[in-house]
């Protein structure tokens, strides 16, 4: 996540309260913690568009059913593993916790994940590309995905994807995130909540 | 695919010239057939803006690993078949030529997809939700997607997914629709080739 | 403005209600009449995804102070009179409510309309091109801007437009418009208040 | 203009770097210069969505005939002086070479603006509020307008912005931009002429 501390999270803060007096003319009302007031207000009366003016990246690791959500967010920026340009003999699967809790589902997980990793292997060793050959790889495969974007949309994915109508293994990733976006970049996020 | 008709399509072109002549004030330069030439020139200047005003919408059958490319297409709409709230006792699956063409590799796969549905319906008789047991489910699951823009956002998405640098699956999906569509909206794909 | 019938705004629910039930695989349940309660559904539960699927295409009369404005709703397509390309020995202006009410704001207003268009037609004289002599005109310049988005984008337009904290020459369009917009399309405007 | 050195201008591309490697998985092949041969890739076999990794932000001085295209550029952030919420008796014009370079030109201009600076301060005297007093000022009303967006964008701006079909006065503020950003960001923008 960037950024990765409270003195880069105040100075996101600072840049947003800088843009936006140019709409009022008002930069020479700047003060060391006037952006606190303005960022407030910024947020409070819904002049989103300054919220754009800060930005804010998270490498994630998650599988690629939830992938496949999250990039349906338009104004984010992604980058994604590939399976088309990247292939490995030991797959790496993300496993639910709905499953690793529960002791059958586990083992019938466990062996569809080996069964559909030696149904690769052998597509691979059968000379296909792995574009191909991922045709078999299961949806819980992992996958590392890179996504920036401005603060608010991060509002709007955090709103959406911390609701108790999301998919349980998108908002284990983004409660914890929220949290951590709270603390390292104060205001913006406060008033969110799920 | 929506046009359906050449009728429909000259249709877009026409309410095409009529909106881009309000740039202009020339509305009293419409004649019978002058959107014929209007059309062409705004193609031929990068006048894209225009071709915004015309939609087409496509219903398309694809494997999961297509769609998950797909839905990059920030300016599309979409509307895919869940796989959080649709289940099937039954999956239904795309199998690629690559893979149909090529006896040894067909028996993997088939075998990987029969191996697969049956751990899908084990986590299901187990009490998982079909949004948790999914994860076992291919890459190569069929899904139905709708997906609508304009015609701007058209001539993007064939020539990214046209080009040989696309995903086989990709190609063989667009290049057929790219030719459909040549036919009932003529002109402004005329340019693309692949 | 298109839909221009109430039978065109009807066709758009059903159309939405079709794409719909791709997500659920249920195309098997519409009737006649099942795409008012699936649209009030899509819209009470946000899934504003499927207001996609119905687009509004509007022409407007408006000055180019308020059309500076209107064409920061990114999603939308826009047509507008140029400034560059077309030029008027007689300007043809927009006069606000507030100034016409006022009969000694509108004598300066007048004589200012009148200053002004002295000023380009010297300027076109003096062989300067309409794209540079265009500065001397006024911010209440009329122009013509066809407007096309799809509804979730035109909800969020209302919204914002018809608020008390919109400008009010954007308010007196936005606010019939909307009563236009319930009438024609029903349901998917009718919980917008202003 | 940020960033504001050729040292933060490396850090933008070794940022997009070691965020694109996540697609093919090679972040062991990153080495202190590898950035160079990395992003010239990227740019060169079009991978643009990784030069959306990377964010400039212009703080511009243009009038308002200018910005009103300026804020077409979907996909920037803006921030720009109000002519709702700001007003001055003395207002700011942007006189276009066209016309201080051409005498006769220049003092029909200058009486235009004394005009319309007259008309705009009577009617505030009136009482009327800025936002409709607004009206009567020119089209060359200066406005300081912050852009942000990501060098993707910036190279789609600079291909539309510096092109000789591009108005003079959005030319003249480009090209110089294009060339600082040429020197402050290299590699990615290297490739655009005008």
């Amino acid at each position: 996540m960037n950024p990765t501390t409270y003195e880069q999270g105040i100075y996101i803060l600072k840049n947003i309260e800088a843009v936006a007096r140019t709409c009022y003319q008002s930069a020479d009302k700047i003060t060391d913690d006037s952006y606190l007031k303005m960022v407030k207000i910024l947020r409070d009366n819904k002049h989103d568009a300054m919220l754009e003016f800060g930005n804010m990246t998270v490498r994630f690791v998650m599988d690629r059913g939830v992938s496949h959500e999250m990039v349906r967010q338009r104004l984010c920026s992604f980058a994604q593993e590939s399976t088309r340009y990247v292939s490995r003999k030991n797959i790496e699967v993300v496993c639910a916790e709905q499953i690793s809790l529960d002791e059958e589902a586990f083992a019938v997980w466990c062996d569809a994940m080996t069964h559909a990793e030696q149904a690769y292997g052998k597509l691979l060793d059968l000379g296909l590309k792995p574009e191909i050959a991922r045709d078999v790889l299961p949806t819980c495969l992992k996958t590392e995905i890179v996504v920036s974007c401005n603060i608010r949309e991060w509002r709007h994915i955090f709103e959406l994807r911390c609701d108790h109508k999301a998919h349980p293994s998108m908002r284990a990733l983004m409660i914890p995130l929220l949290e951590d976006a709270k603390k390292l970049i104060p205001i913006v996020f406060d008033d969110i909540t799920y």
